[in-house]
């Protein structure tokens, strides 16, 4: 039995507050995931201009060819965003909107989870319906269960320490992060 | 009888391009309007950051605050946008996640019309219903009938002109305005 | 000061079930609703046959149009039902299947609230925006706010005695019907 | 080399009317399938009765068990439905609601594409969404591309002779029998 070589995930964050309860969860994910696993930031969203068809033509940025490497050379990507309006924060949303643009797309094919959470309890579930019905037109392999969903955030994570203090939570995400792997490689 | 103050609507454009399609089909909404009507644009969504609340805490942009109350003055909205990626683009969605913030809100209980459209023959459908999805949030009052998809917008308007050459599309585009007109004057 | 004829409100419930959680929700919303309202149910969807167009040439079934007249009638319909599979439950969604294929069709035009709940902290908000965007298509006028998702439905409601139990949701309740009442009545 | 097992597919029918379009299309469909893939009916959703949990402590009804069974044998499912009033036929979601009680739940992991249609031009896009939403919570794997959404429907397949009439709707439902090949059968 050969060792393999360890899986890749990045992390694609729809929140810029500096003390972003989702962005803590970023952050939280590297301790959840299980071994074998390496995880990093795909890059931020807020260094990508309105996306514009004028401004696509003078060059793609080059923030969105460093993100889109990132997600390319990926084995996986885990978007992690509050919903913001019952939908997808803009900003996030211009992200995809650009990388969309790209060739090869590096989204297409992409096992992708999805995290989201809110104060209330609903926990930014219809956020992650949009996202869902946007990965079909990308093309990405969207994992369906489980769907992390964290109503209450602000009492199950610490921003300043980026532990997840809710142990269902904590557990939910790692179980996730194990049903990502297993789609990237339905043999494990 | 009395002669009543003409009405106000405002455009929120969802694209950025210069040449854009949907933008010569604002251009063209106040040719299409029954007298009585005074159509302007809200501003443009190209002049604000992306949402952060670190920045709103740093005060509303200057920007925002005009498209704000262009809307607040108004008594109805039409959005014409297109679709990007199935849903709503990243820079419209941006303008909304900012207005959201906003004390009062000025979408709320505002009538507002929604045109898309599309090379293909969706005519931009799936944005739409993300963009009814939002409105509920944000309490405004969208019109259900007539719904404009323009399947093939690009042999239906001049950019260069701004003319909807396609007769259909303009009589329908007529229509929602009446319709719109009624909503907020249901009495007329 | 005139009195004002009562106003009729009907519910239509999505549930089969005899003992069903909604099913007492929808008989306590009498119990709940301001002075000079009436409220009854428009009948069960359970007597209706699979929507075909093959039957409907045969003639409309008979509980349908007892169904379609008490919508007609009413001020404002009252939709409480439960979420099955992420969707509106099939039997509901025949029997607006079938309601929409009457001429004058009882929801155009006519105020609609909604209200879901289920086990889970979600409350059946899957469930909302999926009725929402079918009436865009029936041109039914959904009430925005408040929006009533019932999470944890088993501890809030006494399927025996039809009592809301749980005072916050008896006042959500009691404000969606105001809010009802002034969407039918916007002078009151 | 050594030869394969054909691959099963099976179809489920959305619409009850003898002389419907989309029954025309699922016969159409093995005429369209590569070599080596047997397709068959899955059953037809008009047999099972309203779904009621009371019914169902009474004991699963014969025609769910049968179709349950063909889903559960069949290496993918092919939906092949029209939209009603912006969504999924009831009867079609009400035997998703019946399928979603059984263990194991036959659509669980299943590979699923989907084909709907409409008179108009936008083909029935926005039930895809709804059921994609639907499968999320089953588990289903639904293929994204390609969608086929067959506008102008009545100009495209002989509901007589179940001959897909149009070249391109014909290549495409042929190439996206493909893509669920290889789907169930990534090597290939």
């Amino acid at each position: 039995m050969t060792a393999q070589k360890p899986l890749r995930f990045v992390t694609l964050l729809g929140s810029l507050r500096r003390n972003s309860f989702h962005a803590a969860i970023a952050r939280a994910i590297p301790s959840l995931a299980p071994e074998g696993i390496k995880i990093a930031s795909a890059g931020s969203i807020d260094g990508l201009p309105h996306y514009d068809a004028d401004l696509q033509a003078e060059g793609f940025p080059p923030a969105l060819l460093a993100m889109a490497a990132a997600i390319q050379e990926a084995d996986a990507v885990i978007i992690v965003t509050p919903e913001y309006n019952y939908s997808v924060p803009g900003a996030l949303k211009n992200a995809l909107d650009w990388l969309s643009r790209l060739t090869p797309q590096p989204l297409a094919e992409k096992p992708v989870a999805i995290q989201t959470g809110s104060p209330g309890m609903i926990g930014g579930a219809r956020a992650q319906y949009h996202l869902r019905q946007i990965m079909v037109f990308l093309d990405a392999h969207v994992l369906n269960k489980p769907e992390i969903m964290i109503g209450g955030i602000h009492s199950k994570i610490d921003p300043e320490t980026s532990e997840v203090t809710d142990e269902a939570t904590a557990a939910l995400m790692a179980q996730q992060l194990v049903a990502l792997a297993r789609m990237v490689r339905p043999g494990d």
